[in-house]
């Protein structure tokens, strides 16, 4: 591996250096003012005034976001594996839209697709010291992820059944004109949310909402109760912010010399 | 017993053996295919457009049930215990409605017996690698159950008696045209899912609302607290996916070979 | 003391006996009939039409009222204890509307001290098998009563900063007219209630509810933490449903021979 | 150190004497009252018939708190540590705001600058037997501060993904007329608050919304448990109401003679 790949790699991919802590920032900056652009955008308002302002800013962006693209590919030893990963595949993402746009003319859609360049920012939070933190979380989170499937899916059973008898207790004027209209109030009741677009209007619906709602209310504890439990006996790891230069695993212990994946040294600079 | 219908036995009712998976799966299938048939019909748009194929699939799904229901009767030892056991007449009830609606024109309110096959999702859930997670849930609400109900009641008397005094307080044109309306706008209210199609006018009412408000977001931490106190002393169960082919008890532990309810073997294959 | 007085206290103020279990059985549903029946007179529609009867059953329950009201005096060896105690006064109350209603008309406002009948209902929980439940809820909200009131008047404070802040921002057309007003605004978007009858219109307004509720969102977890701290380090204790026959006193232990308040013994029937 | 300034320093700072408890409850009435004055200007029909009232009331408030504020710095041995304190910049901004309004017309913005004095009242909070449930909580929040962040950041980040998606998905005339307004809609609905004034009107915007809704309510656990794990690990801690003469540092341990921050002995009355 050449010198100067080796220095490319540790600047885009870690933050254990001031050139690599810098990148990150920049990265950081320019994706958030890429999201700020998008929303402006959309406000009939503002891109009635400025259009060619965030027109070009976009382009800017989009040009920045193609160098990093390539940059990242060959500061790999296996491009394809970067290519085909989750961040790989949200990079070129992040990219493509605005020169989609030049050959489509009504691309309204892909400004869903300029949102997920918003999840490239999780990929520099993970080069931060904030790596542990998320680590608890997620770990808390991966291994009640069962019981919380339970939940969700019994949640899920409640709000038919009682969308369902919702539908034949309430009037079609008070905005139930439908089963699955009221299982979408019933999950808007449940869920404590409340729009009140649609609300019961009869004594013996408002009986049955106010059920749902006390429901809805103490069941809140279930999945409350599920996290904590797994966040109280939770135990801190210590991980550090390198990537692997070679197959681009992340997570590896402070003080790791060889990767725990495919065990080649983490930090060889010109043998 | 004979030999085809220990077979028959462990296909419907267990899920170890690849066909019993299989079954379990086609069943899953079906009952949330029946489901999504019976919402579509209720919109109106819908139902203009497709009434006749819905109507026939909701015959088809109407004759595999029935069929699957005798296969369970004439599978078990004594068919009295499942005809007469919960699941069994959710199983019935599961195919009546439309039979009924042969002979009853207007059986409109059928709708809400069709929405209880979903009950029957919750036995095969039962069947899979859920159950441990779903038995810990179960035990977890079942052990603070009595806490629940005396935090249920007291929220009631709570809701009861300011809704009350919301009464005295607002004028009916705010909404509280009577006690009962009142208190359901007190439950709506400290069930945090506020609606607002009742909300308060008068400063004073406002106030008092302002307090209901603020002791509903205090007091959901008590039924929160609960489940989380039962769920960090839990413990968790090995128990697996058999039913006993004698009475129809679940909840097995992992290698039993005698049932624990009726104390005959759970894999009597052919004597 | 006379016999009959300590049969009496014993069917009245206990539930240990099937006689004293069957009084409160029958004081429980008198009450409940007796807030159903007063709910229902503010019904308008209901009360064009049965306003006598109802009238005539607020009668005849306020008649048991009051002489269980004189029993309950005449059982106790210090009558004054009692009718200057929580539920001596709370006793009077339940039994006076009606009879206050004869020398006043306009007696609508006397409807409040009805819906304070409810209260009885938690001195009859009090003798039930739910009392160490009951028990284990009020210490864990007794014992951590100080640091919700330190959270609740932050978050009061909270509230009376941002609602003042909400004022300056957004516009009096979109219902902010004045700043207790918008407190009111804040708390009902801070506790997750949201009516929407006052909703912020400007960007800036949005911006700043965004954050509320955020806030609002997450701070949610710091009562649920406080009492779930305290819920699992608590300890469950042995009560009995005795109350002392001299001082009125309860919550005594399991096999408690004297009053643990004015050491007269809890059971002297007739020495 | 003089000893009146001692004595002055005694009364102001802390609240271990008559005097100084005295003189704390009589601050804490003075800013709860200027809060409900400031509050009842902006009321249109309350400022129309008192207002000369409410302005005199103004007036007094603003010069008890400008001597307050004077007494404060002679009473300090170093004036410019206290001047430049957190609680000293509120409590010459607490001043200014009447002052001001005699020179600009418009100082209707400075409501906001008066609404401020109500910080000043968790300093005296601090002087109370709350300080260690205050010093709990705060602990639990500090330490679990970055795990908190992390949650928040994500909530925003799938506000922004799912209110840019809802804009693709939901038409103009149901209210989600820009992406900003889209991703406020976002937050109103995952922080389960729910105005109602933005609500999906499609069935696929309906679908979507249903599944923000539940995420809402299910991550709503993670804050929960993240405070909950936090507290459950808590450790008590003695502190008094003693602030030292010399640093204005508080959070003394109980029975400290020597400040721990300075050095400087918390009693030096008069050598």
């Amino acid at each position: 591996m050449k010198k100067w790949k080796h220095r490319l790699h540790e600047i885009i991919y870690e933050a254990d250096t001031p050139a690599g802590k810098l990148f990150d920032v920049f990265l950081l900056i320019t994706i958030l003012l890429s999201v700020v652009f998008v929303a402006l955008e959309s406000v009939a308002a503002v891109d009635a005034q400025y259009h060619d302002y965030l027109d070009l800013a976009e382009w800017i962006i989009t040009l920045l976001f193609t160098i990093e693209y390539f940059l990242r590919i060959i500061s790999v030893t296996k491009p394809l594996n970067y290519i085909f990963s989750f961040y790989g595949i949200i990079d070129l993402l992040s990219t493509l839209p605005k020169y989609l746009s030049l050959f489509f003319m009504g691309s309204h859609n892909l400004v869903a697709l300029k949102a997920l360049r918003l999840l490239r920012v999780f990929r520099i939070l993970k080069l931060t010291q904030y790596i542990s933190e998320s680590n608890t979380l997620l770990k808390a989170l991966k291994s009640s992820r069962r019981k919380i499937a339970v939940f969700v899916f019994s949640v899920f059973v409640l709000c038919i059944i009682f969308g369902t008898l919702m539908y034949l207790v309430e009037d079609e004027s008070s905005g139930f004109t439908s089963i699955p209209r009221s299982i979408y109030w019933c999950i808007v009741t449940l869920t404590t949310v409340g729009y009140g677009d649609i609300a019961p209007q009869s004594p013996l619906g408002q009986l049955l909402a106010s059920f749902i709602m006390i429901m809805g209310y103490g069941i809140i504890a279930v999945p409350t109760g599920i996290v904590t439990a797994e966040m109280t006996k939770k135990k801190e790891t210590d991980t550090n912010t390198q990537a692997c230069p070679h197959c681009m695993t992340t997570s590896h212990k402070e003080g790791a010399i060889y990767c725990h994946h495919c065990s080649k040294p983490l930090n060889d600079v010109n043998e």
